[in-house]
């Protein structure tokens, strides 16, 4: 199996799934690199668009991803990685998931998260 | 709340799961117009990069996706939609999901779906 990584410049979506609660924790970009690594260690690593470069997740915060089981779709275009999130949370923010918030048919968003898992400030520095 | 479209030359992607089961059924891109007819009509609506035009998910088979919730990430330039799939499959080629393949760490797809739901020359003419 060969990952379509023409289709985005170099880059493959990728969902990021609990692999125990089935929560989507995050969607991130991996270039071809970043999925060799992916495969080799069993932990997510992806392509920084803003950066412009190869990161592990966790390197910093030692929240790693440990890839339990990876799914490709139909086209061979995207991955869905099923992971179990070292530390809880998958978000930069300290939530468990990215997507902490609902968006309301007024068009406001509604926290519906109750609890940070870390306070990013200990985790990443102020 | 505004969705980020300039990241990806007027594109977010979006992640679609199936509100009751939480299997992620399919991953795809919105356009902008793509996301206020989804919002509007509560019906997934997509842009298609190889075709360049909008199009309603089931247009053609019928199995619409009906949204039941839509959460935003941190960054708002990703959208996940919890939806209920009319016809019980989202992938066109008649698994309920298009990530019916687990990748193996010798390379190889193993097919993890049993069967088909619909039979795509049925559903799309052959």
């Amino acid at each position: 199996m060969k990952l379509d990584f023409n289709k985005m410049g170099g880059l493959v979506p990728a969902v990021v799934q609990d692999a125990t609660s089935g929560e989507v924790l995050m969607v991130a970009f991996l270039n071809e690199e970043a999925f060799q690594k992916t495969l080799e260690t069993r932990r997510m690593h992806y392509f920084s668009r803003s950066r412009n470069k190869l990161w592990m997740k966790g390197e910093t915060s030692g929240h790693v991803q440990e890839v339990r089981e990876v799914l490709i779709d139909c086209d061979e275009d995207t991955a869905l990685f099923k992971v179990h999130q070292v530390g809880g949370a998958a978000c930069h923010t300290g939530y468990n998931s990215c997507f902490y918030r609902r968006l309301e048919s007024d068009g406001s968003l509604t926290q519906i998260k109750a609890e940070r898992v870390f306070d990013p400030a200990q985790v990443y520095g102020s």
